[in-house]
Order: C-alpha cells, then structure tokens, then sequence
C-alpha cells in the first residue's frame, strides 16, 4: 500500500527543508532512505540538496537517462524514495517511480515546482499531478499576503517577462512566488 | 480571494451529485449560480448534469469555442461558477477561468476525471491541475478497497485496453475505477 | 489498513448526500455498506438519512448503548461502515469505531458537525478530531462568499444566541452556517 | 481573510522544522514574524525553539497569563503570528488568536502534538481542530511504515503505558510516534 506523493510549490517554500527532515525522520529509526535530486540543479554543487534554513546534504543526482526500475531490481530497497526537483523528472520516470511504489511497495515522496515562470506545468510535475496517489500543497504567500501559486521571472531590466527557456537554473533573484493576481496584472491590489 | 478549485477523481465518484450539492447550498441562500457541462456529455442528454444517485438539472453545454471571460464581461457575477465535466475544457478555457475568479472575484469550482484510460491526463484536468488554487481529491475506492486512482477501459472481449480514442462518452459499463497496482498488472493482489 | 475518517463541516453543506453517494458507490459495486444515524436525529423519521438534495434512506439508529464492537464481534464485515450525524457519537464509540477500523480492518467513514453555536465541539466531534486518521473539511459559505466553519443559533426574536442547550433537532431554520467573522461580531462585513 | 491553522502531527515530525521555514520565508521578504513557544518547553532553553534538523531560534514563550488579543491592542500587527508547541494554549487562547486572525486580519499559524500518550487530546489542540479554519497533518510514519497517529509513552522498564501526567516535558526517549494498531496491541502486525 505504499504511495507515490507529490508535495508541490511555488519557488522557495520550504521544499528541500521538508525533504530533509523526511530523511532525518526515518533515520532516527534506523530506516534507509534514498535521496535523489535533478543533475540539471548545481546551484549547491551536483549531486546537493541545500536548504534555504542552512542544511545540506549530498544526493544521488538523476539525470534523463536514470531508470529508477532498473536500480530498484538490483538494490535492496529503501524505506522511502525522497526526489527533490522533481518537476525535472521526465513522464517516463514518473511513471517508473509510480511503479516503484505499487509493484514493489517502496513510498515514494517527489517535491517539486508545479509551474514555471509561462504558467506551464514542467514536464516531471505534469506527470506527478497526474499520476500521483497523494497531492499536497507546500504553502507559500506572496508579498500580498495571498497565496502565492505562480512564479514570476524578472529579465535584466526588472521587468516580468514571458518568454525565454523554461529551464534556467540559479538566478533565485531573478525569480518571485506571487499570487495569480499578480501573476495575471502585475499588481496585487484592484 | 475568489480561488479556482479543482475537484478531480476517477470514474464514477460522484462528481455530479457534489456539484448538484454545491449548486443547491448556494440557491438555498438565494445566491445563483452559473452551472456548465460539456456538449460532448450527452450520455444524459445535451447540457444536463445528471447524477448516479438520480438527480438531474439543466446546464449551459460548453464546446471548444465557449469563452467563457466574454461571458462575464456581459453578464452579472453570479455567486460561483460550476462545470462539470471539466476534463473536457481547453488549456485557453481555464486560462479563462483562472483570470475570472483572481480578476473578477467570481468562486470557479470544476469537477472532473483526472486520467484517462491510458494513464494521460485530459487536456482540461492537465491545466486544472498546473493552475488550479486549490486540488482536491474525491476519493472512491477500487473493488479491492485500495483507493482508486486509475481507469481501466475494456474492449469487447471485457480485457484491459490501452489503445483507442481518449474520448468515448459513453459505454459506462466498459470503465472501472482502479487502484493503480491493478491498472499496471492486472490484478489487485500479489 | 482500513482507517476511520471524520469528514466534518458546518450545518447544512451537504454530509447526508455525500454518504449516500459513498453507499451508492460501494453497492454499484456489490459491496455491502452498513449505514447508521443518531437515534437523536427525528427529522426526517427515527433511523432514516435525509439528504437535502431529496434523496433518503434507511439507517440504523445509533444510540448512547450502541457498542459496534460488539456489533461487528457477530456480525460479517461490511466493505465500510457510515455513520451520519456522528458528532452525536459518544467518546467511547469513537474509540470502538477507531479500533474496528484498525484492528478489524472494515474502513469507517464519520459525517458530522464539528462544533455548535457556542463554538464548542460536539462530544464525537471532539473525539473524532482527535482520533480520525483522516480529517477532510466538507466545505461550505457563509453569505459573504467567505469559508462557513461556524454555526449560529437565533433566538424566538431571530437574534443570535449563545446560550441554550446543545442539542436541539430541528429547527434548522434558528441555524446559520456562517464565516467566524459574523460569528463573532454579528456582520460579515468591516 | 486571515485564517487560523493548525498543523498537527504525532511526535517528531518536524513541526519546529517547518515553523522556522515558514518564519524565513516571510523574512526573506523582509515581513515581520512574531514567533511563540511554550513556557513548559524548556528542552531547549526557555524560549527557545529548537528543530531536530539543528536550527534554533529564540521566540517568546506563551504562559497561560498570556494574553494574545491585549498584546497586539498595543502591538503592530505583525505579517504571520507562528506557535509552536501549540497544545499548551488554553482553550481561552485559541478563542484569542481564531479571533485576532478574523478581527485583525493576520494569519496565525499553530503547530502542536494531536493527542497525548493516553489517546486524548492536549487542550490546545482540542480547541484548534474545533475552532482552526485549516487542519493540516504533518505526516510521519511508524517503524513497520505505516502512517504514525499516535503517541506511546514508555515507563523505566520500557513497556507502554498509559498512566501518569499528561504533559512531562524532556524524555523524548520515552516516547515513540506510532500506528494506531501498535497502539492498542503493542504490535504493528496482525
């Protein structure tokens, strides 16, 4: 009866802190957990999770090629799969993870970014909505006090933009969680 | 802080008979409510929502060409907006209805099936799931009392398919709510 | 790995229909469902759930001497059991309910009001929020659009009340489910 | 439109974690926080709000002479009220900070342990799942990876017991977050 879960945010709510504690959690009770998080993510050094509260820690990085069935036939399992940056997953390991957690009964807890900057799903986080047993929200506010649910990229001159790649790692002060006010008028009030 | 909801589930949940709730909470007050299915549903009759518990009532029908943010620049707020049906709403639909509850302050609640029988989301219940405010899960269960996520469609021979067209409105009896280890193998035990 | 669940609201969102469809649902499915009512709740007739939507059903009538431990010790198990109008449960057939769900593995679903005029909890409320391994919020508004999770009282002269006993079937129109802010100063507004 | 929630969770899951992260999100904003803990929590220090994970953080300690309406008659409103250790409130306090969230218009956040090692309810927390607008539970998990509900205490010679006062401060060690089932037969098979 294990799960797969989805635990998604808006930018800097607090996702690889929750992460972390997950792992700590489990092993406090001597329980194996395995952390993985995007190789597309070096902001901390490959192959890190780094929390915004000052706590790091190392991870096994995935990258597109990674097949999370393929390591689950041949390691022992975990007691719980932990993946940070999952909305980098592609479909087809989503749907491996899915897997993973009904057919061989291993949780699987993904925390993720639901939308980029358009307001477009990444790709691992549409599959996640999806496909996931269990979604839960990260809860973060915008400047407003709202909630904040998109995410607003800045180009150079400070300005919102809407065009550019989806993928653009670091630049956290080029980016801000807003409410779909904002997000939709540029202003929080009216 | 009127919120676009999205409350999905698989087949045969009782979507309709919440919505008929809802709509009948608001009326009781003497609040109108705007009510919407698809033009593609007409298992019980073009624009009308009808409930497996045996209630049935009227609906506006949408279709790919309903806009629905030129509706509400012309007619009056209603006190909140419910379609059912909603996996059948385009991305640019609930663009829409986004942009009218954070702009117009007008409640959208949208009730749908999350997946289809192939395991990919439906073009609505995709952009429902990246933008929606809140995700809420109605639960039903699979004959094994797993929850049920997943939908399995037969074809005449009553096996399991995975092929064919996304939409065939109809040929309830060909449709089973899943849990996810019996959509990926067939069976419920093991 | 059967739970008891506590689905909870304010007056009048609509509990008794979401049972019903709960039943419906199992028996599509030819699955048994045990259905109970407060032997307290006459509204509608003695052991009989009344949905405002017009649909209604027989029951059992629980009352303060019911033990569903005992019960079930005799009795085959059911695919769920349903309970309406529980915050009239008393502490201990919480727990009973609490323990068939883990120990006899038969899921248990709880429909009831979380608190009455005053504010306080009713005595299966309280148990149930303490205890259910699932609490989910049946969602309701007050008048102003804002989140119902009071219940007011009006007295002969239609003024709010908060004295009187707790339990007093019927009457529902003395009841109001409204927002905290009208509960506390009497206007939605300010 | 200021709410009152209260995230609750078994032991050691990560409640001061989550609080200290919800604090640095708003500061990253350069919004103000007042944060609360209890005056009976001395593990850490008074005052003192100490995650698992190696964060602390000095807050108020709240005593049950607390008044939360008179401190903020005089107070500036702050962006976020947090507590932790929340099921030390008196009742009398929920009532304060469900009224100053609706009244006043600033969020307050409540974490706290549900239920003691007896199954009862703490009295903050009796009044918050009564009165908060927003129950969230923070998961954790038993050994045997089910979801933990409940609390075990442990007497000298290590054997579950359910006797003795409520609130005994420090003796982590003493405690386990378990499944319901282990907490009715001592084992989480069967």
């Amino acid at each position: 009866m294990a799960k797969l879960y989805f635990r998604y945010a808006a930018m800097n709510a607090g996702k690889s802190t929750a992460l972390l504690q997950v792992a700590h959690n489990y092993e406090e009770r001597d329980q194996r957990v395995d952390l993985y998080t995007s190789a597309l993510d070096v902001r901390s050094g490959y192959g890190r999770i780094a929390s915004r509260l000052g706590v790091t820690r190392e991870a096994e990085a995935y990258a597109g090629s990674t097949d999370f069935e393929t390591i689950y036939t041949f390691r022992p399992a975990p007691a719980c799969i932990l993946i940070d940056e999952a909305q980098f997953l592609s479909e087809a390991q989503v749907i491996q993870l899915h897997r993973i957690a009904h057919l061989r009964g291993i949780p699987v807890i993904c925390y993720g970014i639901r939308s980029d900057f358009r307001g477009d799903a990444f790709p691992g986080s549409r599959a996640l909505l999806t496909l996931a047993d269990d979604l839960e929200e990260m809860k973060t506010v915008c400047r407003c006090g709202r909630k904040a649910t998109m995410n607003l990229r800045f180009d150079a001159s400070g300005q919102q933009t809407l065009f550019g790649e989806q993928v653009e790692i670091g630049g956290e002060d080029r980016y801000e969680a807003v409410c779909a006010r904002r997000f939709y008028t540029g202003t929080c009030s009216g």
